[in-house]
């Protein structure tokens, strides 16, 4: 109750979305997590309970996987001015057999941005917010309250690491917006609005309210089928805005996911806003957030709800991961 | 048919495991594979069809996870000269806000090989076994008689690269060697014999003949109990040998996992022999190998049968995967 | 003119070292740079003049080579938590013969920190000082008044980058600081003095007026003889403090050298101050440190004049620069 | 004396240049090398002697220094799938203020091919030859016949790596082919000539009897103009062929180096040749190349004689160095 109280306080001292006056990680505009209390790491993951797994096993009737990955090589659409490298080491290690069994092998390695390149899970030391404080000072503030001062370090994020997510098996969904609007893909920068949310569940059948805390909402732009143009995907893709990404943090959703590299539309249509649904869902929620997927399978068959499957690699400190997510129905 | 007549001569005229004659990968002692024919690279992942899917997911009845991945972090056990770095780019990309929102964000840079580094799947391009054909000649072989010069390329393998393992989602088993044999950790250098495993398999009430193809076969040594000591970890591991390597291709397993890095005894007991199990299993037959996990939970709460989860990233070209697999009982 | 008293005006505002008033980079307790001005940032280096080399060249006599620099290994001494990685790639790129001339080859991938590992020249944008400004807020100052936010860049440094660092072509001086004290290395967290410094300088002949702007003042502590012994060689080396440190400056160096992986001693005999020679002289007057050299055979053949030369890679925006200096009398 | 007979025989005995029945690195038709001898690994380097090094450091008059390197960055010119990348590392270990000096710092981390990235210097281990046993075996040779089994390390070349490479300090000729044409660039795929070599020479008043062994070689083709293209630098470079690479071996420079990524001709005019230029000069006669270079301020001061100064950067094992190469007047 005192949680709430203070959380009022705060609000009210608080001038616009960018600035602060919680002087500690206990009290906060959107801190201490009130389910999850202040030191959760874990977000939206904490939804992943042995009850929400068991239900969500539930919704598998013919074993079928669904991959919803991208393929990591040179070439993909790769954002800003990250490194994507992979190499084959060579030389005797590899190559001269051992044993009258002579056995050779290979490795492989890789250089880049290994959580931000691909299909890539944003945890939650990815995004912040800097506030400006009562004082004039400034303070980077993640999820739960996290500051800027307690989570960087050199070698690893020393917390908010994504090492700290539970892996997530849970109910999916997907949202097949332009489904909806009977288009191949969305058009450039267009905001997916709640309408378009609702309507596309309806057309699938899936009642709004039965979606539950811990569900991952996986939606479908069509932006996959630019995967193979990187300038292509690269620009201005469709995706959700701030309406949309309050109404999934309404729902208490684990993570969202999508077909494009952002998730939410960009440009944003507010041009004084940048990645605003980034922020919304990771550093206010803690709601995670899965890029580049391909949903195309899925919404060929016209499967909307599955038992879905991410865990993310345990890269001590890192801000996000590779993987491959799968939906099982 | 002609195939295993083929299989017989070719046999015949083998000097010896390292030498063969097969001049095409169309026939030699280990392929064609039998079941999957010539061109397949995805091994015994293939076992993993919706039926498989479906008849594990009926093991969960608690919908509680278990983490059997260890975390990826500096000083953690690496094998010879591998490398592992991570670090947060700094510099404005990250710390100037961008829009009214004001937001910030990190990344993180990793560099090393890693698919052979900590909790590591070990694909179909790791390993391979150099032949002499009859004429003298050399020829370096992988599962399904891929050759080196079909499968090797600098910047990713060509072919058998680890983006064509179907998911992993079948039924696991438990086999508590340590529990067996009531110890924290098997004595270095131990080789776990049949009888060992099948003594396990009894007092954990699995019925040996309860196993079926595509089962995943965890090997509990009580090895993760050195994690924390790298170098006492990497000193000549307890293990499987042929003889158990053997029994788990007749059971047609879809892969084996262990708590030791390399989940096969070493230095093998026969002298002459370097990383046999490696071999017998990957190259030979198509299953695969998880090294480096955590089985001390499953092993504390009796959890010898469940469903087992693991996805490997799909690096084009690689030759394992990183990961975070978990079984869900 | 104007200009010196702008600079005895700030300074004498200010509170402490740590402090600083100046609101522009035009005008503060060291900037902006007395010769060379506002705009500078090849600093010292800009001694190296066509007269300077000219003078320089006289130097050398018999035309023999000395190598200064550390060979760049595995194993090398490293401070931190830095990385240093090199590895062969292997395949056809490489192992496929082209041409009816069969030409075959190979490359080197190289992961670390680059320009501050090995033998290392450290440049303007590696180190800087937080100061505190009457407000109270806080600026990263750099060589020439250049701030944090001016010059730090994801992707390189965008001011202050090794690339705008004249290569380095002068008369050397060894002053053997073991040689003097007739040890083979000095005593661990020794603080050489300016004595020291005389005493050597007038052991080998080299008379202290004789010293001249933009000489290369290298300072052998017979460190080097610990540098197969990582942890001995990175353990409290002795050095200058900040006496010598200032007689350098005073001396106007291009730069100064040293067989210790700092150059100064460590930890500083006063316990309030880190690595303050480092800032004496990279950030107030733009002289370079060029540190794990080796100095035992100029030593021990008496080479105490000679012409040095460094040329540093030209990364763009690096902090620093390996290399191979070398002396030639 | 026995050397020079096995020779003859050897070559007799081969069928074609991509052919050899030497059995030993002691006798090739190119090994042992005739004045260095079976062991020696630092090629045309050898000719830096004292001797060498007083008479070029003569040539310098003005002490005006001509940079030849360009500057690393990505977005330069790179060949085939290479990789560069530079960042800044974040985080405490270099944001947070140490000692009440309030000492702050930055690295930086490459990752890349750092020896075979722009300007570069092509080392013993860099290129070699497929050969053609008596008995229909192939061997990878390599300099002084060093065999690709003696050489290849995972982890760095065993032999031939740059760090065995002497400091190169000699007299640098530039040969202003694309000046002597009149011509900004030369036209693309152009072989430059010997009597193109005479006529630069001639008209630049430097007589060919006054070149001498380990003179550096420039090449001028006007390809530098060309550096801000990538693709179009990349592609099919004029440059010298066999002609003028046995012309150069004759002279016995030391080492060779132009303005184009490869300094020789691409494609070969014979289409079966592939870099024979290179195998000529790295392979046969131990003479370096020095690509990527800058000559237009040499040209435009008619600069054709200097005291030429490159120090390769001892990364053990390595095939090459990057490198700020100068020449000095």
């Amino acid at each position: 109750m005192r949680r709430h109280v203070t959380f009022v306080m705060v609000c009210a001292l608080l001038v616009a979305a960018g600035s602060a006056v919680g002087q500690t990680r206990e009290e906060g505009p959107w801190w201490p997590h009130p389910q999850w209390g202040p030191e959760d790491q874990a977000g939206a993951s904490n939804w992943i309970t042995p009850d929400k797994v068991l239900s969500a096993v539930q919704l598998v009737t013919t074993g079928r996987i669904y991959e919803l990955g991208q393929v990591y090589e040179r070439g993909m659409p790769i954002f800003g001015d990250r490194t994507y490298s992979l190499l084959i080491p060579g030389g005797p290690t590899y190559d001269v057999p051992m044993g009258t069994n002579r056995l050779i092998g290979n490795d492989e390695f890789v250089c880049g941005e290994i959580g931000q390149i691909g299909t890539q899970f944003d945890g939650l030391a990815h995004i912040g917010m800097r506030m400006t404080m009562a004082d004039g000072s400034t303070r980077d503030v993640y999820y739960n309250g996290f500051t800027g001062d307690e989570i960087l370090g050199t070698y690893g994020m020393r917390e908010l690491g994504i090492e700290k997510i539970k892996p997530i098996v849970t109910r999916g969904i997907l949202i097949d917006i332009a489904g909806f609007k009977n288009v191949g893909r969305l058009p450039n920068g267009y905001e997916v609005t709640v309408a378009d949310v609702r309507g596309a569940l309806k057309k699938q059948g899936v009642a709004e309210d039965s979606l539950r805390p811990g569900d991952a909402l996986l939606f479908r732009y069509g932006w996959s089928s630019l995967w193979q143009e990187p300038d292509a995907y690269n620009d201005s893709p469709a995706g959700i805005g701030l309406e949309v990404a309050r109404w999934i943090a309404e729902r208490q959703a684990t993570m969202i996911g999508s077909d494009s590299w952002t998730s939410e539309v960009v440009p944003n249509p507010d041009p004084d806003l940048v990645f605003p649904v980034h922020q919304e869902l990771l550093v206010k929620h803690g709601i995670f957030n899965l890029e580049n997927l391909t949903l195309e399978e899925l919404a060929a068959d016209g499967v909307y709800e599955f038992l879905f499957v991410f865990s993310p690699v345990p890269y001590k400190g890192a801000t996000g991961s590779p993987g491959r997510p799968i939906a099982i129905r």
